[in-house]
């Protein structure tokens, strides 16, 4: 049983409670969590990337502050806070160096900044890792010792925790599951990092629609031609809609999609041989709510029974991720918790 | 300053003292380190694979009595024992399940059949995390936080330690690093393993030599067509002579090799993001002590700088591996050392 989403109240919830700050391109995410990983209070503010992290850092506190007293709480009642940030960041350092997407939060202090603005111990973490970290505590993941998470949207994001432990490397570059080559040759697709042959550059929903638009090009027939001709960009949501309309084209895109994200689980199974491979993101064509969702997750365990090891392929849990968007912010306070038991000892 | 691999006499020696033990298809390692990681004796006995293991097990524990007794020593002196042997196994219930190359040593509970016979207790662990494991305590990995070990040989093997653990994985499969999928594409080398476009299809042994014979089948100039022609085999070695005596073709095969060593890491720092990439394993050219070593491990370097991140492209260490046959022993005793370490508390 993964931990529901549903608010509960103060009264049921368990001591002590946890911030989670998850900031994104647009919008930062800000919950407060019981020990269990339950949500008591939440909210999102627009991320307002222009006006630079201080502002941000000012706006979450007072948001959080606002959050806990609909809940009769103040900061008072929180033990500590986690956060989690897009990289490139030096996480022993609390920086952010330089995140693409938040061009006007080069080299800035932020884990610092913010425990200085709240009053409170900060653990800061890469916002993939926190995420990650949540489906390990409270979601998909939590029966397991280990996990690897793919997150597919728009790129390709990874997590990956082994006994509690998140794989955040040296640099700060760990979990970069995205960036795994899955061929090295000179005919391997272009990745946006600019590097060729990454998983990203095959399992990403740029990816699919990229495909799409190949096979679009190359004439092949499908209900998608039409909706093209009339000026729609194609998508996944537009991919989903004919799949289940009945479009092969569409169906037969999203599922090869399907098998990279089983390609690359294969690698990160050979290195990890984790418990589980958990994923999650936007690109989930409805999960396991859905009929198409369901044969995108069979087609990427099929992946795996190919190409993985028998054992492993036999026992690995293939699955998506349950926290939905809420994992970032209930990771980035599980971060938080665990950072605060092991200095109560 | 990696560890000195003379023999050291016991008063020069810190207790407490560890054994390791390195199983292999044709010989077992078996030596006497102290706490720091030096070896006060060694030696080796024949695997003699057919007899099975208990018979190992038994003549494993004499020997090693022997070799305490050479330097005045007993089991009495000796606090832990560390066993490594080739996968497959379950590593938290010390069998070996299905060793390819122990084909009479199938489902033995080898851990307790060492720790009943010598009165000690034994550390299990996987053959090439425990070579791994040694070079991160006392070897070329001594300096950093986490490393991965990919070892050259016949295949290719590999090890992944992270703050003092070793990744052995929820199936005992974990940090099988040869057998991450560098190209997906059905024109992808197969591997030894049954599946294709593993890393060690590419980077083995084996695989050089393969690679060699293409390119002589397909007319291409060298010395090393007048060798062959004279019943010689291709190895690795004649490859390192011929590319020493200025062959072009021979240097451009090792330097292949070197290639597709470095793509493999660059996916491992992606996951992983060590500290440092070591590579151990019989295939080194010489290693940093020869020119033809230092090309290769240069050509490594280049490919991960070509394709890495930026920040591990110039921070990862890439560098051989020091404790050359006995990072096998010395790893595993160190395995044991660990477990005794956190026992005692």
């Amino acid at each position: 049983m993964t931990v529901p989403l549903d608010l509960i109240p103060v009264h049921k919830a368990q001591r002590p409670f946890f911030v989670g700050v998850d900031v994104g391109g647009t919008g930062v995410k800000i919950g407060v969590v019981d020990e269990q990983g339950r949500t008591l209070a939440r909210t999102s503010i627009p991320t307002l990337e222009e006006r630079g992290p201080q502002d941000a850092v000012e706006r979450i506190t007072r948001t959080l502050q606002g959050e806990l007293a609909t809940t009769g709480l103040s900061l008072d009642d929180v033990a500590a806070v986690g956060l989690g940030t897009p990289g490139t960041m030096d996480i022993p350092q609390g920086m952010m160096l330089d995140p693409p997407n938040l061009p006007h939060w080069q080299n800035f202090p932020i884990r610092d900044a913010l425990a200085k603005q709240c009053g409170k111990p900060v653990s800061f973490a890469n916002d993939a890792n926190a995420a990650a970290y949540g489906e390990y505590w409270v979601g998909s993941g939590r029966d397991y010792r280990s996990m690897v998470m793919l997150t597919l949207g728009t790129g390709v994001g990874g997590g990956i925790i082994v006994d509690d432990v998140s794989i955040d490397g040296e640099n700060s570059h760990g979990s970069e599951c995205g960036h795994i080559i899955i061929d090295y040759t000179p005919n391997a697709r272009l990745c946006p990092c600019g590097q060729t042959g990454h998983l990203e550059a095959y399992a990403s929903a740029t990816a699919l629609v990229k495909r799409t638009k190949e096979a679009l090009a190359a004439g092949r027939q499908s209900t998608l031609n039409a909706r093209v001709a009339e000026g729609e960009e194609p998508s996944g949501l537009m991919l989903a809609q004919e799949a289940e309309n009945g479009d092969q084209l569409a169906l037969d895109l999203i599922l090869e999609t399907a098998k990279y994200v089983g390609i690359g689980a294969v690698s990160l199974m050979h290195t990890i041989d984790p418990g589980a491979v958990i994923l999650g993101g936007a690109m989930n064509f409805g999960g396991n709510a859905s009929k198409l969702g369901r044969r995108f997750i069979e087609r990427v365990r099929e992946e795996v029974r190919r190409r993985a090891f028998p054992i492993p392929a036999k026992n690995t849990v293939v699955d998506f991720a349950s926290l939905v968007g809420h994992a970032g912010y209930i990771g980035a306070a599980g971060i938080a918790r665990m950072a605060y038991h092991k200095k109560q000892g």
